[in-house]
């Protein structure tokens, strides 16, 4: 899976920035000073306030675009995603590529628990066999199916109906600060005394991908986002 | 595929009362008088100028809820649409059955020209038995493969990547009077003096469900909306 | 200020179904069964699981539609949510009446503490008389003003940029429970460890009327968030 | 009124990218080669597709900050556009300075026709000063009736009561260039064959300022959207 940083105008200095209009009004200059030790404490003081007080859209000036390849089950939970932007692969548009994917060696197996309050334990050696071999059989299986109807001129539209949830697609995706922040409070690990949320591993294996980015395009917010529990504001 | 009318709080005479409140305040009352000929040609009047002029606003206040059987390829699309709110079965938390889609005789199997233009055209018989005889067996292994390794203990969510996206899911949807007409716009087949939509057979055919739904709660909005070229306020 | 029920569609067993279709599919029926003392536990049991782990969208399938008086100052602040619907009287299009905000006897009229961090305290009996005398001579001047200029023949959209932002105005306004928790959670007081909101009187009013009649309409949601320390899933 | 450039990353190259995804996939690189005639050309031809077939999401990559002062009138139609990020200058939180609108004299002052159909004309010498007085001296007793207020000791959430919607507010505003165009459309004058938008001039002239910036930053983008005929995609 792939999440890779494409474009974006994200800054600390933004969420300061369309905070203090509130209460002095508008502070931008074409040629911003240097920040200063001094500042840079006063910003943080500041943002952390927002975070903790959940004044959200001091978060929402600024976008990022990242380019994720990821199979078509993550994107279907991705897209849940309302405060986003998407464009995606058409598999309308073009004919797919024998990508799909399979668990890493160190994924966990075997889910333990009910619906809601599962666990993870690892597999047995047999049972990562069986899920390579199944899941390898069947993706080779369904994509001579596809390429066997393209071949005889059904429509691409139709063909794909045979690929499975598994197939890589990829997509451009663009978010706000605050957006992004909901996103990775839901789909990564998060523990406090009342929640646990268990996101799909492969979900969450793109989410800390993002996350890496953001951590280092906003540093400030990102250690505010970490303690405020990793809740959005 | 079934699209079922699941609740709704739809009517015309909410848009009138909407839209009547910037000329002449609130206008709600505990029992409404029975609309006469003259006070249903007036709300015609109205909203036919609303939806002509684009005021939208009048047209999000209250909702419909759908219930959804459809193939995944056809959620994909649907979900894309950001006003509206969506729970639908989980792969992670149930085990999904072995129901698929095939295309009914008379789906036109054959793409004719590039994207962005297609038209389509019926296949011949032996292409029909060829999407036929791939997608059932394509189907069929692909459920097999799940259920060997659900049986060999391996996680729900893991499994389900051997499933195909014409399998069948099922989803509540929700949607205001506006992006329902949003949906349809984009989702049904349009034309005009620049613009040709071409949406894919299977999501129109769900999209034509929920417009005769529509059309029997608000027989005037949609009235509207048919003669604005279908083009949503 | 007036907080009304126009229309809605809520019901707590709304979101049960909403939440149902994740794990055991469509459970709708033309028919419901009555509910029973086992029935109702168990939906109040999942209810309360939903808020905690902020699964949120099953509580946004139906519609709340209120009819609101209040000043404009008001409607600057709720006017910012955005998962809403909004519809208001327009001072382009009508000639507003001589309505205006009076703070009632019981308002704190003095703010202590510093921006982000107020607290109120009650006014003098002279501070109640200023803000009384001020106010209404301030509105009545502004209201002749405007009188004037429409009495001159100039256009209403110019001739109410004297009106002060006390003046009444009127509003539908449509919200699913989600957004509806949302707002309650903002401009209402609320309390913990590490957060004490602190919205403007004169909206948090008008929020605690919407909130008794969210309360009626959705008994087992509200308890749970009440019971969720008041933050929306 | 002001509209300033604060911050953006937008380009019409952004819009190409995330409409290729489509069919060719992801195409973004570190060092983009420079654009060539016939690059451009086709990037035209590509944009004006998707203007015209109503393919809105690439419109959505990117985001462009503006500082905008102007009357709170203007805000209030403004931010009711919900797809867009706003941060304002609060008058809970500081004193709002002697900022007031005022009519420039080539403002028309006197509207004919009814509701949803107006033109405006010309007022004459008398009614202009007749603006000029009513207005200045409206503002003028409501600004010392704030003072007033303060220097007792009023919270000033409460004082501001009195201040008319011809203050000026100031704000930071952030919307891609989808949300933008949307704005533009509904805020700037426009006439077809069966429809004529009639915004109030002082959000046009805002709008205006908005446009000449998008124009610079995507000039191939809003020639499609000119093109169009002022509809967003």
């Amino acid at each position: 899976m792939k999440v890779q940083l494409v474009d974006h105008n994200l800054s600390d200095s933004a969420v300061v920035r369309a905070a203090r209009v509130s209460t002095v009004g508008g502070t931008h200059r074409l040629l911003p000073e240097p920040p200063t030790a001094e500042s840079t404490e006063r910003d943080a003081g500041l943002i952390g306030y927002l975070m903790r007080e959940r004044h959200g859209s001091p978060f929402e000036h600024g976008s990022l675009t990242l380019y994720v390849e990821a199979p078509i089950f993550v994107f279907r939970e991705w897209q849940r995603h309302r405060i986003a932007s998407y464009n995606e692969e058409s598999a309308r548009y073009r004919e797919l590529k024998p990508d799909f994917y399979l668990p890493p060696v160190d994924r966990d197996l075997v889910q333990v628990g009910k619906p809601g309050a599962y666990t993870f334990e690892p597999g047995t050696i047999e049972q990562l066999a069986t899920v390579d071999t199944e899941l390898s059989t069947a993706y080779r299986a369904a994509y001579e199916a596809y390429e066997r109807m393209l071949a005889a001129g059904i429509a691409r539209e139709i063909a794909r109906a045979a690929l499975p949830v598994g197939t890589y697609s990829s997509m451009y995706v663009t978010m706000n600060p605050r957006g992004l922040m909901n996103f990775l409070s839901l789909r990564t690990h998060r523990q406090d005394a009342t929640f646990v949320s268990h996101p799909q591993r492969e979900i969450e294996v793109c989410a800390e991908k993002a996350e890496a980015i953001f951590r280092a395009l906003m540093p400030i917010t990102h250690a505010a986002f970490e303690k405020n529990g990793r809740v959005a504001p």
